[in-house]
């Protein structure tokens, strides 16, 4: 038994482990590996439409919406959000909440004028800065709703909403993870490797009021409205990830939807915040308690030494996943979907004893 | 037993699908799944080092190539490969030998002047026109090496080495199926859902010395340079896709080869336009006997009515991916590396029969 608290790839429900790995050998009695079919038969095609439904009906998405199953991460969507709704001559307002969203501003940079509402990039990323103001004209506003290396989260979406322009997420770390009306969304994008299923695709949820207006030439394949007249077939998907990414959404259904995730999700971390809390060995990075995340829980040790030892331990316990980001080191801790709490449960077991082992 | 014909995704190697299955289980006795493994552990960097040494090795590049797996499929190369090989001012010759290849051209005249040096267009597609003219400023020639859709392959290269300019090669169905002067070649992509591996991967072969010259803002995650200083893990690669690769490219590796690849698809083309060129039934539909796919079979019967019926009898014989292209019509039989020579005689089996039975 391992103890899996990667950040991404991360941990999948074991069902839609043995369920992959059944159809890689047989996809649906079909005689067929998974890996060779054709992605035109009824039967992936309907693999498909399943996950697309699924989003729309987990999210209570309205009839605007279009669910996008694309080859690439997120760091595509980096540049294929403004190629697609950026005009030359428009502004875009991003707001800097840690390395991914300072990428995707990068990127953006490329295709019209970035407009930056807000950034903790000076004081280490250690907060979601949520004093902004969002000029009327933007074309939308970005955010990153949760920062996978830093453990921030947007937990109000008061301070982006209030200018009414189209708002795009970048949810890739917490696509799934809560309730959130959807609908006020704009565009929402996520690699699927950590809520969501495996590595391999991108899911873009896009209101489709929102295209159109970019007024440039975009390459076929970067271009939502192709996809959307393509129903995501416009090339040959990546059949295997988009079938992994309709068994979890099947499993997330099973298990009560997304309500029943957030539930879930906010008994780990509340247990995981608490033993950091009442301890003197853990110290959690984000110093904006009420920014911190749900899915990623960093913290350090008092020193390199202890930090390497208490890693050695886990290690020894089956635990995995568990080194801060390489930029960045300390600890951190991935709390996604599939986690179970017993995970968690086991892990602060861990952690107190090692506590009680190497008092200083 | 299922006799899988598919044009692509199409068939894998039993051993391949039997390890990837069980690696979705548990990958190389970590006891995680390879669905939940992260991509920077030491584990799937092996993984990666090896496909991209096993391109090499079988191809035997030089040392002036990197391999890169990406995501996407070859549709996304159809602009990345202008946007990073074509300078504005430019021109980039082209060859339109099918669908796909026309699709690059048009992908391709967003970003400098792409002259199209030779067209089987108007004459639906049914041979490789090989007389063509390469103006010697050009930054690359584009071909399409085996055109999937109706069935013709470039059997000699000398019509486009003569001009001395960098080839690029989309070798999505061809790739690894028989020998070549890879080194002859500036870049080759394919995606490796027919040769080489499952959906949801590309892989990019290039010479280095032809990069850096497009002169553009070239988007961090379509450049190629990008890629190869981070060792194709510029974001999260297509974890499971990359893995599927590895194991095909041991398998041919292990199988003899390329050139033991060839000889197999010599064996298996022959037979199967064997039986067509002396039956009544069965007609090949391009016109140049020499520029017929070793790949890609595309033949007609004398009526839709017989096709039907031909298709219908096949399916009862667990014949599976004979249909010809959606907008094509006809059948079209693939034989890709991994494709057993005994498929190919059952297959010819059932075309004499039937052939036998419905005589007219």
């Amino acid at each position: 038994m391992m103890y899996n608290f990667n950040a991404g790839p991360s941990i999948l429900p074991q069902q839609v482990i043995i369920q992959a790995s059944e159809a890689v050998l047989n996809f649906n009695n079909t005689g067929l590996s998974l890996l060779e079919i054709g992605h035109r038969t009824p039967a992936f095609e309907q693999v498909m439409h399943t996950a697309q439904n699924l989003v729309k009906e987990l999210m209570g998405l309205h009839s605007d919406y279009e669910v996008l199953f694309l080859h690439g991460g997120a760091t595509t969507q980096f540049m294929q959000v403004p190629f697609n709704l950026l005009p030359s001559q428009g502004v875009a307002a991003y707001t800097d909440t840690g390395v991914w969203a300072h990428k995707a501003i990068q990127e953006a940079q490329h295709y019209g004028k970035v407009h930056v509402v807000s950034s903790s990039r000076e004081h280490g990323y250690t907060y979601i800065p949520k004093n902004i103001t969002i000029p009327s004209q933007a074309s939308y506003i970005h955010i990153t709703s949760n920062n996978t290396i830093y453990g921030t989260q947007w937990h109000s979406s008061e301070a982006y909403t209030q200018a009414g322009v189209p708002i795009v997420a970048d949810m890739s770390s917490d696509i799934m993870s809560r309730v959130l009306d959807y609908n006020a969304y704009g565009l929402i994008y996520a690699g699927a490797q950590k809520n969501m299923g495996a590595a391999g695709v991108n899911v873009v949820i896009i209101n489709k009021n929102i295209l159109g207006k970019a007024n440039r030439h975009i390459p076929t394949i970067l271009d939502y409205k192709e996809h959307i007249d393509n129903g995501s077939m416009l090339n040959t998907p990546p059949v295997m990830a988009v079938y992994i990414a309709m068994l979890t959404l099947q499993w997330i259904k099973d298990s009560g939807g997304i309500a029943a995730m957030e539930v879930l999700n906010n008994q780990k971390a509340a247990l995981l915040y608490n033993t950091i809390d009442s301890s003197t060995m853990y110290t959690g990075t984000v110093t904006a308690v009420e920014d911190r995340s749900k899915m990623n829980v960093c913290f350090t040790l008092p020193n390199k030494d202890l930090e390497a030892k208490f890693i050695a331990t886990c290690t020894a316990a089956n635990i995995v996943g568990i080194k801060g980001y390489r930029t960045v080191g300390g600890c951190r801790v991935s709390l996604y979907n599939a986690l179970p709490l017993s995970s968690v449960q086991y892990l602060v077991g861990i952690m107190s004893q090692f506590e009680l082992d190497n008092k200083m």
